[in-house]
């Protein structure tokens, strides 16, 4: 490829705060087409190919059976699996020409499930994995950040077909390692996995892969002493117990305008973890409340919250038409027809500070059990930064940003019961195969390896996805002597199946130099006059680690070498 | 691969019709999912990969540059360039969750522009050609044939733009060429290029490209004295001219209850190309209507007249309301306000029977000029197999079925004027860039390679696209040294890089045969006790023409030369 056919325009003004997204969009990697919907311009669609190369053989190592599924599918498989209804508005639906209900698929459980279906009749069948690279489309209400929050995408999704949670539990650490060796190759090792919620999914285990960087939109809880991670929405949150050695009698005090948090704990002049706060929610299908009593210096953690509930939930907008006392609410005497759930959080301290269901009041020296009765404590807190780790018990929570960059689910039989896939087992019972999901964006991939490596002046991508492996920058290219080796240099390295991008344009030094940065080719070739009055080319890597001279006899079998050393 | 663990099942039920949809479907290659709508299974999805990358390497080698676009998109682009309202329901059509307007890709013109805008602001950057390889969605009506017809496709679209149309004629010239390799590399040289309408496409020059079947849907004219080839619908009509001496005078003649062109015809003993007919159509905008005078033996050719009326037309359905008289419509005396159009095949003869535009009568000698005055004779006639051929003037014209593969089309500026594309032309002036695109349906590509390459028992597949290259028959592979044996080639086979599937079931010899055949692997080696027994292996190839012994020592990397010969 020579740039100055490539199509595409480099430039320097930053437009994004993302810098991914900044340096792919100079860079002529990506363009807009309409909300969270690109084209990818060359250069992004070879790296997007050799990722999924690496997926592909990734996956066929751990024999996954390569399909395909259809993008625009009837809506009647997603009507089996009950997600046509339960999915909300990202699940994109749409009627044909003939009125016929369909769906954009944004994943595959279904496909998979009507392909497996009929065709794996027996147990010997089992296990298998198929998988699929292509598109999904999800409409996303917050596109963002470039190629790191779409609508839609390019994905590898598998789905593996078990007998038993065994085999299930044993495809899925193969699978995971799978997952770590991918993004390794990708070239960014430091991806880690994260305990999730399984979501819409279903299913009870899952993982996420996370690669750590500030402009991550899910909040991950690390702790750095004994390794535990999860994803905010699926961590365990943990605090010490600190109990009063003496339980305090209850008692009524006026309170005045005090009704934040905040206000009671300052005018009560007590820490947050002594109050005991109400945070009111209503379910979305029929807005009915929902009260939830949790330490006041812990937040609720709205995913667990949805879980427990098995409804979707929002924060409650409108207090006054309610039995309820808002700035006030508390768990004695308190005469409501809201569901009212205690966090476990609460179990850690006693004499609380809690609302007494009466405008300008408040209670203090709660002590849950004594004064209303047995309580059952669920778990809906929000880790917290300094908090203490569910796994080790140490206060060494730390919280992190991430951004997701694959998924692995234990679906389970949600999908083959509900859809009816069935099996002859060994003992002549029909039985529901168990199955499991495995997820990789590949553009969200792409960004992400491009946020995790640049510098000020654009990417820095890994050898094995580079878009080209070497850049020739023939400067000067109308001195017949630099034509010639430029030339010669990128003959001899396509032949020798190094891929080669050859900028033979007559700009100047700078301007071909910050093309190339943008363009994040690992292994750079300057050929001048300069370099050739020292008979000699100038090699510099992209990433500064390497500036020397290539002397110009056997430069070619050089490169290929260094480029085979990198991969 | 080994058949035990490949997911999907082979039978031996005839289901369908057409031969490829019937070995596909009970090979385990496709399974539907909706109407017109399927899933691939890995043979199929092997095949397709083939294909896609020998599109790849042709499209590269004339200098492509693979880009990708959006599947979904958003109706802006589709409005600019006219096609959102000007393509009928095919054209899916949708509102994604915000309520703007979208459309699912059916071909990718305008997202071709969009990305081309603005990063080829000077005629040095051209000519440069764009292609992707990604699924389209076409709301056809009427789906068929499996692969054949779909509503949901994998297509290698390419767009092509240019500062000339010298430059946009070569560059057509060289797509052409590799059309015919690429045709040639997938196993059907045997493909034709026949002269075809651009129909909602716009532009002039068109090409399709014909696998000659009788199941195409498409009706191919072809002159195989000089080579000429055209679609149907680009087909020019040509009579020879038969003149009688002696022009008769205008009469008028009762005819009764004949009303039909075969009844006039038997009724006053004359030949159908001695009448003069009338068909009616009415424009589907507005119902007004159109009378085509044509040749009585000659059809009416309704893509010609759509392009010569600029608007649909669908046949008349109800002529009692308007100013014709059914059965007797004729040229003189004729009062009306429909459009009248005469095909010039009415040139070819004098002395007409036709319509008197009175119940009941017709007339005779009618000479068109002398009766009604000069006539602008215009081309809406359908060639007819043993017609006259509009390139060589012989009676030689043959009437052919062929399924199109591909389709080249010279565009002109119609996409880049409307969506207001332009670059610096070298005298300094605005431009806009001509255009040419290319497409290759890979899945119907898939299935027509089947449909010519089969016998009784399965597809044939060329080796360049087979989904494996050698199938390992183990019969009895129970028998320790069969399995050995047959264990030792898979993993030589594999560890020389020939894609190979190994039957190991414990099956009999009738059922893995027929199995092997509906994979239509093209090289498949046999190890039995039998061919142990005789100290070799037997080697037999998919399409029959090979059937020998093959020394076990040193058997793979014999497979291997024979792989590559065929490749």
């Amino acid at each position: 490829m020579r740039v100055s056919q490539l199509l595409g325009e480099r430039y320097k003004e930053r437009a994004f705060e993302i810098e991914s997204q900044n340096l792919m969009t100079r860079g002529g990697y990506i363009k807009q087409v309409g909300n969270g919907i690109y084209s990818l311009f060359t250069p992004a669609k070879r790296i997007a190919r050799k990722i999924e190369n690496i997926l592909r053989e990734e996956m066929d190592a751990i024999g996954g059976q390569e399909v395909l599924f259809p993008v625009a599918m009837p809506a009647t498989i997603w009507q089996q699996s009950g997600r046509f209804d339960s999915i909300g508005s990202e699940l994109l639906r749409f009627k044909d020409r003939s009125g016929a209900d369909m769906v954009l698929g944004m994943t595959h459980e279904e496909a998979a499930v009507q392909l497996a279906t009929n065709v794996a009749g027996t147990y010997q069948k089992f296990p298998f994995m198929i998988y699929q690279i292509q598109t999904k489309f999800r409409d996303e209400p917050r596109a963002r950040g470039g190629l790191i929050r779409v609508r839609e995408f390019t994905m590898k999704d598998a789905y593996s077909f078990h007998t038993s949670y065994e085999d299930l539990q044993q495809y899925y650490e193969q699978c995971y390692k799978a997952y770590e060796r991918i993004f390794a190759r990708c070239g960014v090792p430091e991806v880690i996995a994260v305990k999730s919620d399984p979501g819409m999914m279903g299913g009870k285990i899952s993982h996420e892969f996370m690669l750590l960087t500030g402009i991550g939109e899910d909040t991950l809880v690390i702790c750095p002493q004994c390794g535990y991670r999860a994803n905010m929405e699926a961590a365990d949150c943990i605090v010490h117990e600190h109990l009063d050695a003496e339980e305090k009698p209850l008692e009524l005090v006026e309170t005045y305008q005090n009704k934040t948090i905040e206000e009671v704990a300052t005018f009560l002049n007590v820490s947050m973890d002594r109050l005991l706060k109400a945070v009111v929610y209503q379910r979305n299908e029929d807005d009915s409340y929902v009260v939830v009593f949790i330490r006041g210096d812990i937040e609720v953690n709205e995913t667990k919250l949805r879980n427990y509930l098995k409804a979707e939930v929002h924060p409650a907008v409108e207090l006054d038409a309610c039995d309820l006392c808002a700035g006030s609410i508390g768990p004695v005497d308190l005469h409501t027809k809201a569901t009212v759930l205690f966090d476990k959080t609460l179990q850690s301290r006693n004499n609380y500070v809690c609302g007494a269901n009466r405008d300008g009041f408040h209670r203090t020296g709660l002590n849950l059990t004594r004064d209303i009765g047995k309580v059952d404590f669920i778990d809906v807190g929000k880790a917290t930064d300094g908090g203490v780790c569910p796994s080790c018990g140490k206060h060494s929570i730390t919280i992190k940003n991430g951004i997701e960059v694959g998924n692995i689910f234990q679906l389970g039989t949600r999908y083959t019961e509900a859809m009816g896939m069935q099996y002859d087992a060994a003992d002549g019972s029909r039985q529901y195969p168990i199955m499991g999901c495995y997820g990789i964006g590949v553009g969200r991939l792409m960004a992400s390896v491009c946020e995790a490596k640049h510098d000020d002046y654009g990417p820095i991508w890994p050898m094995a996805i580079a878009p080209w492996q070497v850049h020739i920058c023939a400067l000067r290219a109308d001195d017949p002597q630099v034509k010639d080796k430029a030339e010669t240099l990128y003959s001899e390295l396509n032949r020798l199946g190094v891929e080669v991008i050859i900028d033979d344009r007559t700009v100047s030094a700078g301007f071909m130099f910050s093309d190339a940065d943008l363009l994040g080719v690992p292994l750079r070739v300057i050929i001048s006059p300069k370099t050739l009055a020292r008979n000699a080319f100038e090699l510099i890597s992209r990433d500064k680690t390497v500036k020397q001279d290539l002397a110009i006899e056997g430069a070619a079998a050089a490169l290929r070498d260094m480029v085979m050393e990198r991969m």
